[in-house]
């Protein structure tokens, strides 16, 4: 791609190290803005630069915060007692969705992946088990993606915490509400099978 | 979807203003950057401010440049009496890509599109027709896109300068090279029949 003003490509190439971002759509994107007025681009950049420099993880479940310690975890009629464990921010906001759960989270930040380089020591896993030790959890819900990854971060994490009086539990995987069992996965189908539910719990839910 | 955090959620906000960009994407992206070092975004935002301010568009020819006059207009090997009439800057970089143009270029900024509200006097127009009365123009081809607000501004611009002694063209149309016919649209293969061009002439380009 061949640029007429240095500026523009400037602008073109760093939009593109956005993932995701091709530079057609930087192109786009970046075009979009010049014919907006400036202030668009002053917002734009303004709320980049304060978030990236002002934003706060709570120091106890690391999720994203302004404050030192997140609302959720400010919450005092939020249980400390069951604490659902996932990889990222958007996984808080997922369950935080639905209403249902009136626990705490910890945000691990990822999941253990050799193949990326990401070891156990570049996770939010010290400071959960830290929390066990104390004595205040009484369950841990696991409730990260189910690839290899995710099983192999709930195992090292089950492995450290294994020997305090703790309930562990993973979210139900099976068939989304709603959805025709012919077009379910063979993998998801047959977990469905394999963790099928008593009849009359499935009515009070 | 529910922020944990204010700055979050306005940074969100701004990056899904921009075109294509959901909410969802806006998220991803914004996350991405705070998982990368500060110095990211920083190149990111300072490119795009940096842009937006200092930006200019060649007084000849309106396509974007960092100088008064963009390197195609200020080119002595490439001659001022083709001129090629294009919407967006975006064709002009298509067109150069292809190497098969020497003369100089024309962006309107637009299409004439009375629904979007765009008129004649919001687009690049007076100026072309001020080149076309100076007399140095000997071609005009119009390379917009075959939409029926292209065919208006073509239309429009035709009729200012149809008193001048001036060859117009538009580019042709036609099934791409290397597509077969069955899977060609019937007004691209219709109007590549009517628009059928010696075999000679075939064998030379």
């Amino acid at each position: 791609m061949e640029f007429s003003s240095k500026l523009l490509e400037k602008a073109v190439n760093e939009m593109s190290q956005l993932p995701g971002i091709g530079k057609r759509t930087a192109l786009r994107l970046v075009l979009h803005l010049l014919r907006q007025p400036k202030d668009q681009t002053i917002l734009l950049t303004s709320a980049l630069t304060q978030m990236r420099s002002d934003i706060q993880f709570c120091s106890s479940c690391h999720n994203i915060s302004d404050t030192q310690l997140c609302d959720i975890c400010a919450n005092p009629r939020r249980t400390e007692e069951i604490i659902c464990v996932v990889e990222d921010i958007r996984d808080v906001m997922a369950i935080e969705n639905t209403s249902s759960f009136k626990g705490r989270y910890h945000v691990l930040g990822g999941k253990i992946s050799p193949m990326d380089g990401i070891g156990p020591n570049d996770l939010n896993i010290a400071s959960l088990v830290e929390k066990v030790k104390k004595g205040t959890v009484k369950e841990l819900i696991f409730a990260l993606s189910s690839t290899m990854e995710g099983d192999t971060t709930n195992f090292y994490i089950f492995k450290q915490i294994q020997d305090y009086e703790i309930v562990t539990s993973t979210i139900a995987r099976g068939i989304s509400v709603g959805n025709e069992l012919e077009y379910t996965d063979e993998v998801t189908l047959g977990r469905s099978i394999l963790n099928r539910i008593p009849f009359e719990t499935s009515l009070k839910s």
